[in-house]
């Protein structure tokens, strides 16, 4: 539980990391799927908040501000952090599955029928 | 954009992957802080309703039915997708971010105090 | 902009109070469609909160403590308030709305194939 | 539950006509306060997809094009019957609640000091 940075590469570390948190905590116990995804949608909205009244030029800027970036990577990393710990205790490997789902999604949006579009892939093809 | 399998600890190769998907399609254009956290909420959305009418126990149990398991995987993806586009586009270290955090809760949430309880941190004390 | 009561029948005149509140702070700039959704999940996920780590014998039980009971009443008010508001902004008339989707629903899921079954409506006949 | 029109003022009577159409499928075992925030988390998820890839004046313009605006209408009714339900089964009278936070809002968020500014009232005063 040490202070040692990590790296792109060390997402089974963290994902280690935030399994013993909870477990010298003795939190298992209300990490329940059901709980950890009202825990998630408790902290997307968090992280909505930060953005709900900006326009999308101050958005884009939002990081410039150290405070208000700060918060944003608060934010950022608790929903990251209750969809690791909902991904644990369903035995989903996250990373292997957005791997899957990319590949998937290429499949559904070749490129030459989805550049420039934000259709929907049951909606690209046919028009 | 080929299918081999990746494994924990390549959270940086398919940040990457995902970062050229969307760049081989023109949608970075869409891909505005507002609007990834739309559709954030949106996939949030979609995992929830998996679970909306599972009482815990059926909850638990989600991942052996094979059909079930499947859509949980593509939608805990598609959660991380938008998440991991909006730290992109943001500038922010998801990992490090998430490490982060972890040392910050650490030492929010001792663990003689908080043990077996779900108290927030700021009631935590002084009872 | 009093303190009158407000009776089960008075939703006109409350949306109508909301939206007399939000001119008369010049905060109609604002509440464009996609920060009023934004602001909805933020209310949503402050709701969750309330409830993300209790049981469900717990979670039917919240109302008895009148801080908890007073905290989802404020909750519950924000987030029918940005979706109040979300309605005026797109002109949608929201009780006649929920009128006709009761409607629509009630085509879609017949007593005698939904009674006692949580399947969505694709999935109700021919099975 | 028939197909007569109702208006602004008649909340009371859908809210009642959600209830009957809950008891008359016998779902009401699987509306508890947990469920229905996942439902609701589901339906404001729903909503968001719509407007997820739209500029802000697209989305200002989303009701001209009528497939879109019934959507629009849909999404929102659903939104709307889960927070009616929520409400519902805790006992709370959501106009009266939102009659009372627009009171206790117009005292957080005084005219002269909130006109023109989306600053969170914590933040509102002495600067």
């Amino acid at each position: 539980m040490g202070d040692r940075a990590t790296g792109d590469d060390d997402f089974g570390a963290v994902r280690d990391k935030l399994r013993a948190f909870v477990r010298e905590r003795d939190w298992e116990q209300f990490h329940t799927p059901r709980s950890l995804l009202l825990a998630l949608t408790g902290e997307v909205g968090e992280l909505a908040e930060i953005f709900q009244w900006l326009t999308d030029d101050e958005a884009a800027q939002v990081m410039r501000d150290p405070a208000t970036a700060a918060q944003v990577r608060e934010e950022v990393a608790d929903v990251l952090s209750y969809l690791v710990r909902l991904a644990d205790v369903l035995g989903v490997d996250l990373i292997r599955a957005l791997d899957a789902k990319i590949d998937l999604n290429a499949r559904r949006y070749p490129v030459e029928l989805a550049r420039g579009s934000a259709r929907k892939y049951t909606q690209l093809r046919g028009q």
